[in-house]
C-alpha cells in the first residue's frame, strides 16, 4: 500500500534533482541573464571563473557590435547596456576569443547553422512578437508531396484562431525564406504566428494561412528532419536561384489548395519573401502572371540570373509587363537603406517605372536584418485581403 | 532592366556573407563536429586556442560521463570515443571549466532549462529516432480551453500519416512528460513522430493520435510560448503533483474528441508519462476508471501525496480496484534498475500484486533517463490498440 503522507518538498526536490539527464540544478549558483531591468537596459551575467576576457556581442549592443564585460569577485562577469528601444535582439557571448551561448537563457534560435540567445524588448514594437493574452493560431509542420522535385518535403503552417472551429475559407500568404533558411525560419526569429495572432487580434490583418516552405528545393527538411539526418546548413546549396523552387511552386499551391479550407483565386493568394524569398516572390508570382494578387519583396535579393538556366527565367520583362498588366492589388517592397542590395533594388525600381508597374516601395533603416524583415511583415500583413 | 547574366558563384558567396544575422560563415577554418567514424565512434572538435583545459561530457562518454580533450597545434581540441552502441546521446564542452555547446553542431535540444547537443548513431535500435524515408505524420502545436485552470494552454499534436486525406476515426495516445518539461518535451529528446512515423511504416504500431500536454497547469506553455515570455524553467513549480493536473484532464480529453476524428471510447484510448507523467497517468486512469484501456507508466514517480490535496487523491486502494475491476487491456510498467525510483515501484507492484491487479512489468538496465523513455515508448505503443 502506498503510504499517504503530505507531499513533501524534500522528496520534490530530489526527484528534481536527478529526473531527467543533463540537468544543471545543481549549480552552487542561480545567475540570471539577461534581466530586463526598469529603464529597459539589460544585464547580462556569466559565470567563468578561470576566463580573463568576457564580451557580449550581437545587435544588442548598438553600433559598436561588442562590448567588453566586467569581472566581479564572485566570478561572475557583467555588462549592462543603456535604455533600449522596443525589439527582439540576438546575443552571444566571447569567453576568451570562443563563442558560446548564454546558458542560463534557454531561449536560443538557430539562424542558419548559428546559434544565438534572444531577448525581447517589449513596450512598443516588439510587443508584436510576444505572446499576448490573444486568440492564437496553429502552427503546424506537415509533409507534402513534390513530385517536381521527387520528393517529399518538410512545410510549416499557420493557421489563424478558429481555422478549426468553423468551416470558412480563407486566403492564404505564402512566406518565403532567405539564403539558408528552411522551413523553420520565418516562425523563429521572424515570429509570424506571434505576429499574425496579435495583428488579427488588434483587428489589423485579416485572418489567413501562413505557409512557410522550405526554398532549398535540395532539401528535404530542416536539419534533424531531413532523412539526411543532421546535417550542418550552408549558405551555398544547389538549385537554390536558378529556377527550380519558381517552377516547383505549384506543387506547394496544390498541396495547400487540396488540403486546406482556402478560396483558391487570385484575390486570396499573396506570395512574399526576404532576401532569396523576395527573388522567388518576384519570379514566381512574374512566372504564374494570373496567381497572386498580393506580391511582397522584403530586401529583396534582386540579382542576375541565368537567361537560359529555367524557363522561368526567360522573357523577363514581356512577363514582367504583363503580370502587371493582368493586375494586381499590391506589389510591396522594403530595404533598408544599408543594405547591400539597396542599389540592385533602385535598379529593380527603375525598370518597374518603365513599364509604367504601380508598386509602394517602403525604405527603412538598417540594413539585411530579421530586425527590418519583422518590420515589413507587420506592413505587409495588413494590407493583403482587405 | 535587369542584366541577363550568368549567376555568378562570386554573386552568391557575396549574397551569402552578409545575407543574415549573426552568421558565423567567415570562420577561418570550417571545422566538423562531431563527426560519426566508420567504426561508429565519434570524433569532437572544438577550436579554442586559448583554452588550457577542455572536457566532453555527457551519456556519450560512458560510464565515466568526462573526457579530457587534446589541443592539436592549430587550436583545435579534439576527442574521438569507442565505437558506440546505436542510441541518441547528448553531449556538451567544459572549456575552462565553462559549459557550452559545440557550436558546430546545430542540433541542440532544450531539457528543462538545460540546452544540449544531440548526435543519432544509427545501425540499432536508434534507426526509430531517425527521420526515415516513409509517410510522416504531422506534428502541431496548438492552443485549447482549459475551464479548470482559467486558461487556455498549448499542447502538442501528433496526427499519424493519412490523418488529413482520409475520414477514418483514429485511437489516441496521451502522453505526458515528466517534471521541468512542457509541452515540447516528448517531440524534442523523446523522438516520438519519428518513432510513431518509423513504428507505423514498419507495420508494428497501429496508426495513432498522440496528445502531448503540458503538465505544469501553473503554465501555458513552453519558454517563449507563454505569456509569460522567455521565462527559465525550473522543476519547483506549483500545482504540478497536487491534484490539479489530473481534475482538469478532461479538458484535454474534450479538446480532442471535439477537434480530432478519434474513436471516443476506452477500447480508444490510452495515457502514459514518464517520471511525473508516469504519476499523472496512474492517477487519471484510476480517478476516471472507466476511460483508458491502456495506461503505461514508464519510471513512474510513485510517490507519497497529500490525501486532502485533492479528491483526486481519495479512496486510493479502492479506486485502483475499481480500475482493474472495470477491467483494461494493459497495464505496463517500465524501470530501469539503478533509477532512484526502483524501490518505490516495487512497492507499487506489491500493492497491485494485493489487489490481484495484472500488469506488464519491464526492468531494463540504466536509471531515470531519457534512453530508456524512448525505448519504453518503442515497447510500449506496439500494444496499444491491438
Amino acid at each position: 500500500m502506498i503510504k499517504k503522507i503530505v507531499f513533501g518538498l524534500l522528496l520534490l526536490a530530489s526527484l528534481g534533482s536527478t529526473a531527467q539527464e543533463n540537468l544543471n540544478f545543481n549549480a552552487k549558483k542561480e545567475i540570471t541573464s539577461p534581466e530586463i531591468n526598469t529603464d529597459k537596459s539589460v544585464t547580462f551575467r556569466l559565470m567563468a571563473p578561470n576566463a580573463t576576457k568576457v564580451e557580449v556581442q550581437g545587435d544588442i549592443i548598438g553600433a559598436a557590435g561588442m562590448a567588453t564585460m566586467k569581472k566581479q569577485a564572485d566570478g561572475v562577469w557583467t555588462y549592462t547596456t543603456g535604455p533600449l528601444k522596443s525589439e527582439l535582439y540576438s546575443y552571444s557571448f566571447l569567453v576568451d576569443g570562443l563563442k558560446t551561448v548564454d546558458a542560463n537563457n534557454v531561449y536560443q534560435i538557430r539562424d542558419v547553422a548559428s546559434v544565438v540567445n534572444v531577448v525581447i524588448i517589449g513596450g512598443g514594437k516588439a510587443d508584436n512578437y510576444l505572446v499576448a493574452d490573444v486568440p492564437h493560431g496553429t502552427v503546424s509542420k506537415r509533409w507534402y508531396n513534390s513530385p517536381g522535385n521527387a520528393k517529399t518535403r518538410r512545410i510549416t503552417i499557420y493557421t489563424p484562431p478558429g481555422y478549426e472551429e468553423n468551416k470558412e475559407k480563407y486566403p492564404v500568404l505564402y512566406l518565403l525564406h532567405g539564403m539558408g533558411g528552411d522551413e523553420e525560419a520565418w516562425g523563429a526569429l521572424g515570429r509570424t504566428a506571434q505576429i499574425l495572432d496579435n495583428l488579427i487580434a488588434q483587428g489589423k490583418a485579416k485572418k489567413m494561412i501562413v505557409v512557410m516552405p522550405n526554398g532549398n528545393v535540395a532539401q528535404q527538411a530542416a536539419p534533424g528532419e531531413d532523412i539526411k539526418g543532421l546535417y550542418k546548413p550552408t549558405m551555398q546549396l544547389p538549385n537554390t536561384m536558378d529556377g527550380k523552387m519558381e517552377e516547383t511552386f505549384t506543387d506547394i499551391i496544390k498541396f495547400v489548395e487540396n488540403n486546406y479550407r482556402v478560396n483558391a483565386n487570385k484575390s486570396q493568394r499573396a506570395i512574399a519573401g526576404l532576401s532569396m524569398g523576395g527573388f522567388h516572390s518576384l519570379h514566381t508570382s512574374r512566372f504564374y502572371p494570373k496567381t497572386f494578387d498580393y506580391v511582397g519583396l522584403f530586401s529583396p535579393a534582386i540579382m542576375p540570373f541565368a537567361k537560359t538556366s529555367s524557363p522561368v527565367y526567360e522573357n523577363f520583362d514581356t512577363t514582367l509587363k504583363k503580370q502587371f498588366d493582368n493586375g494586381l492589388k499590391l506589389y510591396w517592397i522594403g530595404i533598408g537603406k544599408t543594405d547591400f542590395l539597396y542599389k540592385a533594388v533602385a535598379d529593380y525600381r527603375k525598370t518597374l517605372d518603365g513599364i509604367g508597374a504601380k508598386y509602394t516601395y517602403v525604405e527603412s533603416e538598417g540594413g539585411h536584418t530579421w530586425s527590418n524583415w519583422r518590420d515589413y511583415l507587420v506592413l505587409f500583413a495588413p494590407q493583403l485581403f482587405q
